[in-house]
Protein backbone atom coordinates (compact mmCIF):
# COMPACT_ATOMS: atom_id res chain seq x y z
CA UNK A 1 0.00 0.00 0.00
CA UNK A 2 1.15 3.29 -0.57
CA UNK A 3 1.92 5.40 1.96
CA UNK A 4 1.73 9.47 0.82
CA UNK A 5 -1.28 10.77 3.11
CA UNK A 6 -1.58 13.60 1.20
CA UNK A 7 -2.14 12.15 -2.19
CA UNK A 8 -4.93 9.28 0.14
CA UNK A 9 -6.62 12.31 1.16
CA UNK A 10 -6.91 13.81 -2.36
CA UNK A 11 -8.25 10.33 -4.20
CA UNK A 12 -10.78 9.96 -1.32
CA UNK A 13 -11.81 13.90 -1.73
CA UNK A 14 -12.75 12.52 -5.36
CA UNK A 15 -14.21 9.76 -4.12
CA UNK A 16 -16.54 11.86 -2.28
CA UNK A 17 -17.05 13.58 -5.50
CA UNK A 18 -17.63 10.33 -7.90
CA UNK A 19 -20.02 9.14 -5.33
CA UNK A 20 -22.50 12.57 -5.14
CA UNK A 21 -22.27 12.95 -8.71
CA UNK A 22 -22.12 9.40 -10.34
CA UNK A 23 -23.56 7.57 -7.29
CA UNK A 24 -22.27 4.29 -5.23
CA UNK A 25 -21.87 2.19 -8.65
CA UNK A 26 -19.63 4.87 -10.21
CA UNK A 27 -17.13 5.00 -7.48
CA UNK A 28 -14.60 3.09 -9.00
CA UNK A 29 -10.64 2.97 -8.77
CA UNK A 30 -10.67 4.15 -12.67
CA UNK A 31 -13.22 7.04 -11.82
CA UNK A 32 -11.41 7.83 -8.39
CA UNK A 33 -8.30 8.45 -10.55
CA UNK A 34 -10.31 10.93 -13.08
CA UNK A 35 -11.70 12.57 -10.73
CA UNK A 36 -8.37 13.39 -9.20
CA UNK A 37 -6.38 13.74 -12.02
CA UNK A 38 -3.87 11.30 -11.20
CA UNK A 39 -2.00 8.60 -13.73
CA UNK A 40 -4.74 5.31 -14.02
CA UNK A 41 -3.66 3.00 -11.13
CA UNK A 42 -2.79 5.45 -8.65
CA UNK A 43 -6.13 4.57 -6.48
CA UNK A 44 -5.45 0.90 -6.49
CA UNK A 45 -1.70 1.95 -4.52
CA UNK A 46 -4.10 3.51 -1.94
CA UNK A 47 -7.39 1.12 -1.16
CA UNK A 48 -7.43 -3.03 -1.21
CA UNK A 49 -10.65 -3.06 -3.32
CA UNK A 50 -13.82 -1.17 -3.53
CA UNK A 51 -15.32 -1.84 -0.13
CA UNK A 52 -11.60 -0.33 1.26
CA UNK A 53 -12.46 2.10 -0.91
CA UNK A 54 -16.22 2.79 0.27
CA UNK A 55 -15.43 2.65 4.05
CA UNK A 56 -12.58 5.15 4.01
CA UNK A 57 -14.90 7.46 2.13
CA UNK A 58 -17.20 7.21 4.81
CA UNK A 59 -14.31 8.03 8.00
CA UNK A 60 -13.56 10.85 5.90
CA UNK A 61 -16.70 12.22 5.29
CA UNK A 62 -17.34 12.21 9.19
CA UNK A 63 -14.00 13.65 9.49
CA UNK A 64 -15.24 16.68 7.34
CA UNK A 65 -18.44 17.24 9.07
CA UNK A 66 -16.61 16.49 12.23
CA UNK A 67 -16.74 21.13 13.47
CA UNK A 68 -13.22 21.63 14.94
CA UNK A 69 -12.99 21.46 18.64
CA UNK A 70 -12.20 25.08 19.37
CA UNK A 71 -14.91 26.15 17.48
CA UNK A 72 -16.98 23.43 19.29
CA UNK A 73 -15.88 24.47 22.59
CA UNK A 74 -17.25 28.26 21.67
CA UNK A 75 -20.22 27.51 20.49
CA UNK A 76 -20.71 25.33 23.64
CA UNK A 77 -20.25 28.32 26.08
CA UNK A 78 -23.22 30.22 26.48
CA UNK A 79 -25.93 29.48 28.99
CA UNK A 80 -27.79 25.66 28.11
CA UNK A 81 -30.98 27.20 27.34
CA UNK A 82 -33.51 26.46 24.29
CA UNK A 83 -32.36 29.56 22.42
CA UNK A 84 -28.73 27.91 22.81
CA UNK A 85 -29.88 24.51 21.13
CA UNK A 86 -31.95 26.48 18.38
CA UNK A 87 -28.15 27.80 17.54
CA UNK A 88 -26.60 25.18 17.63
CA UNK A 89 -28.58 23.74 15.48
CA UNK A 90 -28.64 26.00 12.92
CA UNK A 91 -24.98 25.99 12.91
CA UNK A 92 -25.05 22.07 12.32
CA UNK A 93 -27.26 22.97 8.96
CA UNK A 94 -25.18 25.34 7.75
CA UNK A 95 -22.19 22.95 7.96
CA UNK A 96 -23.98 20.66 6.22
CA UNK A 97 -24.51 22.78 3.84
CA UNK A 98 -21.04 24.18 3.45
CA UNK A 99 -20.58 20.26 2.57
CA UNK A 100 -23.10 19.07 0.60
CA UNK A 101 -21.32 17.32 -1.41
CA UNK A 102 -20.48 15.18 1.63
CA UNK A 103 -23.90 14.81 3.13
CA UNK A 104 -25.17 13.32 -0.36
CA UNK A 105 -21.70 10.89 -0.91
CA UNK A 106 -23.07 9.91 2.79
CA UNK A 107 -26.60 9.42 1.58
CA UNK A 108 -25.25 7.65 -1.22
CA UNK A 109 -23.66 5.01 1.04
CA UNK A 110 -26.36 4.55 3.58
CA UNK A 111 -27.73 3.06 0.71
CA UNK A 112 -24.52 0.98 -0.56
CA UNK A 113 -24.64 -0.36 3.53
CA UNK A 114 -27.91 -2.26 2.49
CA UNK A 115 -26.10 -4.06 -0.31
CA UNK A 116 -22.27 -4.28 1.16
CA UNK A 117 -22.12 -5.66 4.86
CA UNK A 118 -18.52 -4.47 5.87
CA UNK A 119 -19.70 -0.74 4.89
CA UNK A 120 -22.64 -1.51 7.21
CA UNK A 121 -20.72 -2.87 9.88
CA UNK A 122 -18.58 0.52 9.45
CA UNK A 123 -20.85 2.92 9.18
CA UNK A 124 -23.09 1.66 12.14
CA UNK A 125 -20.21 1.63 14.46
CA UNK A 126 -19.34 5.44 13.49
CA UNK A 127 -22.63 7.12 13.64
CA UNK A 128 -23.81 4.94 16.71
CA UNK A 129 -20.29 6.34 18.08
CA UNK A 130 -20.99 9.63 16.87
CA UNK A 131 -24.79 9.72 18.54
CA UNK A 132 -23.96 8.46 22.13
CA UNK A 133 -21.24 11.05 21.80
CA UNK A 134 -23.35 14.05 21.21
CA UNK A 135 -26.11 12.44 23.75
CA UNK A 136 -23.36 12.34 26.48
CA UNK A 137 -22.45 15.56 25.62
CA UNK A 138 -26.05 16.50 25.50
CA UNK A 139 -26.93 14.99 29.13
CA UNK A 140 -23.33 16.83 30.53
CA UNK A 141 -23.82 20.05 29.39
CA UNK A 142 -27.40 20.95 30.89
CA UNK A 143 -29.35 21.55 27.83
CA UNK A 144 -32.50 21.11 28.81
CA UNK A 145 -34.30 17.50 28.00
CA UNK A 146 -33.99 13.88 29.09
CA UNK A 147 -32.17 11.16 26.62
CA UNK A 148 -35.35 10.30 24.61
CA UNK A 149 -35.74 14.57 24.35
CA UNK A 150 -32.34 14.13 22.76
CA UNK A 151 -33.26 11.14 20.65
CA UNK A 152 -36.38 12.86 18.79
CA UNK A 153 -34.62 15.82 18.19
CA UNK A 154 -31.48 13.93 16.57
CA UNK A 155 -34.33 12.34 14.36
CA UNK A 156 -36.13 15.22 13.82
CA UNK A 157 -32.79 17.32 12.13
CA UNK A 158 -31.97 13.74 10.09
CA UNK A 159 -35.66 13.86 8.76
CA UNK A 160 -35.08 17.93 7.79
CA UNK A 161 -31.52 17.63 6.20
CA UNK A 162 -32.58 15.12 4.35
CA UNK A 163 -35.58 16.68 3.02
CA UNK A 164 -34.17 20.23 2.68
CA UNK A 165 -30.84 18.37 0.75
CA UNK A 166 -32.82 16.43 -1.77
CA UNK A 167 -36.76 17.56 -2.05
CA UNK A 168 -36.12 21.30 -0.67
CA UNK A 169 -39.60 22.56 -2.23
CA UNK A 170 -41.06 20.05 0.00
CA UNK A 171 -40.35 22.21 3.43
CA UNK A 172 -40.18 26.05 1.27
CA UNK A 173 -42.60 27.41 3.52
CA UNK A 174 -40.07 28.55 6.42
CA UNK A 175 -36.97 29.83 6.04
CA UNK A 176 -34.81 27.36 7.38
CA UNK A 177 -33.51 29.33 10.20
CA UNK A 178 -36.83 29.55 10.95
CA UNK A 179 -37.84 25.77 10.42
CA UNK A 180 -34.63 24.52 12.74
CA UNK A 181 -36.40 26.82 15.37
CA UNK A 182 -39.95 25.64 14.90
CA UNK A 183 -38.09 21.90 15.23
CA UNK A 184 -36.37 22.90 18.37
CA UNK A 185 -39.15 24.75 20.15
CA UNK A 186 -41.74 21.92 20.00
CA UNK A 187 -39.30 18.68 21.28
CA UNK A 188 -37.13 20.51 23.35
CA UNK A 189 -38.68 21.82 27.17
CA UNK A 190 -38.98 25.42 27.77
CA UNK A 191 -36.03 26.88 30.18
CA UNK B 1 -46.27 4.00 -26.92
CA UNK B 2 -47.17 0.53 -25.99
CA UNK B 3 -50.91 0.59 -24.45
CA UNK B 4 -50.75 -2.73 -22.38
CA UNK B 5 -51.44 -1.38 -18.46
CA UNK B 6 -50.56 -4.80 -16.61
CA UNK B 7 -47.28 -4.70 -18.41
CA UNK B 8 -46.17 -1.07 -17.40
CA UNK B 9 -47.03 -2.10 -14.20
CA UNK B 10 -44.81 -4.94 -14.55
CA UNK B 11 -42.02 -3.15 -15.94
CA UNK B 12 -42.44 -0.20 -13.74
CA UNK B 13 -42.17 -2.65 -10.31
CA UNK B 14 -39.28 -4.07 -12.50
CA UNK B 15 -37.61 -1.00 -12.20
CA UNK B 16 -38.30 -0.07 -8.42
CA UNK B 17 -36.27 -3.89 -7.98
CA UNK B 18 -33.35 -2.76 -10.02
CA UNK B 19 -33.18 1.17 -8.17
CA UNK B 20 -32.83 -0.81 -4.68
CA UNK B 21 -30.64 -3.26 -5.70
CA UNK B 22 -28.33 -1.43 -8.32
CA UNK B 23 -29.04 2.39 -7.65
CA UNK B 24 -30.08 5.28 -10.01
CA UNK B 25 -27.43 4.47 -11.80
CA UNK B 26 -28.46 0.85 -12.68
CA UNK B 27 -31.63 1.71 -13.89
CA UNK B 28 -31.35 1.44 -17.65
CA UNK B 29 -34.18 0.11 -20.22
CA UNK B 30 -32.15 -2.81 -21.05
CA UNK B 31 -32.15 -3.58 -16.64
CA UNK B 32 -35.57 -2.91 -16.99
CA UNK B 33 -36.38 -5.49 -19.72
CA UNK B 34 -33.87 -8.43 -17.68
CA UNK B 35 -35.68 -7.69 -14.45
CA UNK B 36 -39.29 -7.84 -15.65
CA UNK B 37 -37.88 -11.16 -17.99
CA UNK B 38 -39.41 -9.61 -21.45
CA UNK B 39 -37.88 -9.35 -24.37
CA UNK B 40 -34.91 -6.76 -24.92
CA UNK B 41 -36.81 -3.69 -26.12
CA UNK B 42 -39.67 -4.10 -24.59
CA UNK B 43 -38.75 -1.25 -22.07
CA UNK B 44 -38.48 1.78 -24.82
CA UNK B 45 -41.66 1.00 -25.80
CA UNK B 46 -43.42 1.62 -22.71
CA UNK B 47 -41.08 5.20 -21.37
CA UNK B 48 -40.25 8.15 -23.60
CA UNK B 49 -36.73 7.91 -22.04
CA UNK B 50 -34.68 7.48 -18.65
CA UNK B 51 -36.78 10.64 -16.93
CA UNK B 52 -40.41 9.09 -18.16
CA UNK B 53 -38.49 5.85 -16.42
CA UNK B 54 -37.60 7.76 -13.28
CA UNK B 55 -40.84 9.61 -12.76
CA UNK B 56 -42.70 6.82 -13.43
CA UNK B 57 -41.22 4.64 -11.04
CA UNK B 58 -41.64 7.51 -8.85
CA UNK B 59 -45.39 7.73 -9.30
CA UNK B 60 -45.22 3.78 -8.90
CA UNK B 61 -43.83 3.99 -5.58
CA UNK B 62 -46.46 6.22 -3.92
CA UNK B 63 -49.47 4.34 -4.97
CA UNK B 64 -47.76 1.14 -3.79
CA UNK B 65 -46.77 3.19 -0.40
CA UNK B 66 -50.28 5.15 -0.21
CA UNK B 67 -52.90 2.88 2.25
CA UNK B 68 -56.71 1.43 0.85
CA UNK B 69 -59.10 3.93 1.26
CA UNK B 70 -60.90 1.44 3.33
CA UNK B 71 -58.31 0.47 5.63
CA UNK B 72 -57.15 3.93 6.15
CA UNK B 73 -61.12 4.98 7.44
CA UNK B 74 -61.17 2.06 9.61
CA UNK B 75 -57.67 3.54 11.18
CA UNK B 76 -59.07 6.83 11.76
CA UNK B 77 -62.23 5.55 13.24
CA UNK B 78 -60.76 5.82 17.27
CA UNK B 79 -60.58 8.89 18.95
CA UNK B 80 -58.37 11.03 18.20
CA UNK B 81 -56.18 11.27 20.58
CA UNK B 82 -52.47 10.55 21.08
CA UNK B 83 -52.49 7.06 21.92
CA UNK B 84 -54.17 6.91 18.28
CA UNK B 85 -51.06 8.64 16.79
CA UNK B 86 -48.70 6.06 18.36
CA UNK B 87 -50.97 3.42 16.79
CA UNK B 88 -51.26 5.33 13.10
CA UNK B 89 -47.42 6.19 13.08
CA UNK B 90 -46.94 2.20 14.30
CA UNK B 91 -49.13 1.67 11.39
CA UNK B 92 -47.06 3.51 9.06
CA UNK B 93 -43.37 1.93 9.75
CA UNK B 94 -45.11 -1.29 9.03
CA UNK B 95 -46.21 -0.42 5.34
CA UNK B 96 -43.07 1.26 4.94
CA UNK B 97 -40.95 -2.40 5.98
CA UNK B 98 -43.75 -4.47 3.99
CA UNK B 99 -42.12 -2.11 1.06
CA UNK B 100 -38.81 -1.75 2.15
CA UNK B 101 -37.84 -2.40 -1.34
CA UNK B 102 -39.81 0.41 -2.25
CA UNK B 103 -38.57 2.71 0.61
CA UNK B 104 -35.01 2.22 -0.50
CA UNK B 105 -35.99 2.72 -4.23
CA UNK B 106 -37.37 6.53 -3.66
CA UNK B 107 -34.34 7.01 -1.80
CA UNK B 108 -32.53 6.02 -5.02
CA UNK B 109 -34.71 8.53 -6.45
CA UNK B 110 -34.50 11.60 -4.03
CA UNK B 111 -30.37 11.17 -4.77
CA UNK B 112 -31.25 10.94 -8.48
CA UNK B 113 -33.61 14.39 -8.24
CA UNK B 114 -30.24 15.95 -7.43
CA UNK B 115 -28.97 15.45 -10.84
CA UNK B 116 -32.16 15.30 -12.76
CA UNK B 117 -34.41 18.36 -12.94
CA UNK B 118 -37.25 17.06 -14.24
CA UNK B 119 -37.64 13.95 -11.76
CA UNK B 120 -37.12 16.93 -8.98
CA UNK B 121 -40.13 18.79 -9.67
CA UNK B 122 -42.00 15.64 -10.39
CA UNK B 123 -40.86 14.08 -6.70
CA UNK B 124 -40.82 17.88 -5.15
CA UNK B 125 -44.47 18.36 -6.63
CA UNK B 126 -45.58 14.69 -4.98
CA UNK B 127 -43.96 14.67 -1.93
CA UNK B 128 -45.70 18.15 -1.33
CA UNK B 129 -49.22 17.22 -2.01
CA UNK B 130 -48.95 14.10 0.14
CA UNK B 131 -47.80 16.73 3.21
CA UNK B 132 -50.11 18.91 2.50
CA UNK B 133 -53.20 16.55 2.32
CA UNK B 134 -51.88 14.63 5.53
CA UNK B 135 -51.30 18.18 7.08
CA UNK B 136 -54.88 18.97 6.66
CA UNK B 137 -56.21 15.03 7.07
CA UNK B 138 -54.16 15.81 10.93
CA UNK B 139 -55.93 19.41 11.31
CA UNK B 140 -59.74 18.64 10.08
CA UNK B 141 -59.02 15.04 12.68
CA UNK B 142 -58.91 16.49 15.43
CA UNK B 143 -55.97 14.92 16.90
CA UNK B 144 -53.84 16.62 19.37
CA UNK B 145 -51.18 19.41 17.78
CA UNK B 146 -51.03 22.49 15.62
CA UNK B 147 -49.65 22.91 11.99
CA UNK B 148 -46.01 22.86 13.34
CA UNK B 149 -46.63 19.95 15.53
CA UNK B 150 -47.25 17.73 12.36
CA UNK B 151 -44.47 19.24 10.57
CA UNK B 152 -42.14 18.09 13.79
CA UNK B 153 -43.78 14.78 13.85
CA UNK B 154 -43.28 14.07 10.21
CA UNK B 155 -39.52 15.19 9.70
CA UNK B 156 -38.74 12.73 13.32
CA UNK B 157 -40.42 9.87 11.55
CA UNK B 158 -38.49 10.81 8.37
CA UNK B 159 -35.60 10.65 10.15
CA UNK B 160 -36.66 7.11 12.21
CA UNK B 161 -37.26 6.14 8.82
CA UNK B 162 -33.91 6.90 6.97
CA UNK B 163 -31.88 5.71 10.15
CA UNK B 164 -33.84 2.34 11.05
CA UNK B 165 -33.97 1.57 6.79
CA UNK B 166 -30.25 2.31 6.30
CA UNK B 167 -28.28 1.86 9.67
CA UNK B 168 -30.65 -0.21 11.72
CA UNK B 169 -28.00 -0.92 14.45
CA UNK B 170 -27.63 3.25 15.47
CA UNK B 171 -31.29 2.87 17.40
CA UNK B 172 -30.87 -0.84 18.42
CA UNK B 173 -31.81 0.23 22.00
CA UNK B 174 -35.09 0.63 21.88
CA UNK B 175 -37.88 -1.98 19.91
CA UNK B 176 -39.30 -0.12 17.13
CA UNK B 177 -42.70 0.09 18.27
CA UNK B 178 -41.32 1.60 21.33
CA UNK B 179 -39.39 4.20 19.64
CA UNK B 180 -42.43 5.44 17.70
CA UNK B 181 -43.87 5.57 20.88
CA UNK B 182 -41.18 7.88 22.26
CA UNK B 183 -40.73 10.14 19.44
CA UNK B 184 -44.73 10.63 19.30
CA UNK B 185 -44.98 11.24 22.88
CA UNK B 186 -42.17 13.64 22.61
CA UNK B 187 -44.27 16.06 20.33
CA UNK B 188 -47.66 15.31 20.22
CA UNK B 189 -49.03 17.33 23.62
CA UNK B 190 -50.83 14.73 25.80
CA UNK B 191 -55.01 14.21 25.28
Amino acid sequence: MARNPERRIALVDAAIEVLAREGARGLTFRAVDAEAGVPAGTASNYFVNRDDLFTQAGARIHVRMTPDAAEAEVAMRPAPTRGLYVDLMRWLVRRMAAERTGYLAFLELRLEATRRPALAAELNRAVRAEFDANRMLHLDSGLPGDSDVFLTLYLAMTGLMLEHFTLPEVLADQELDELVATVVHRIIPED
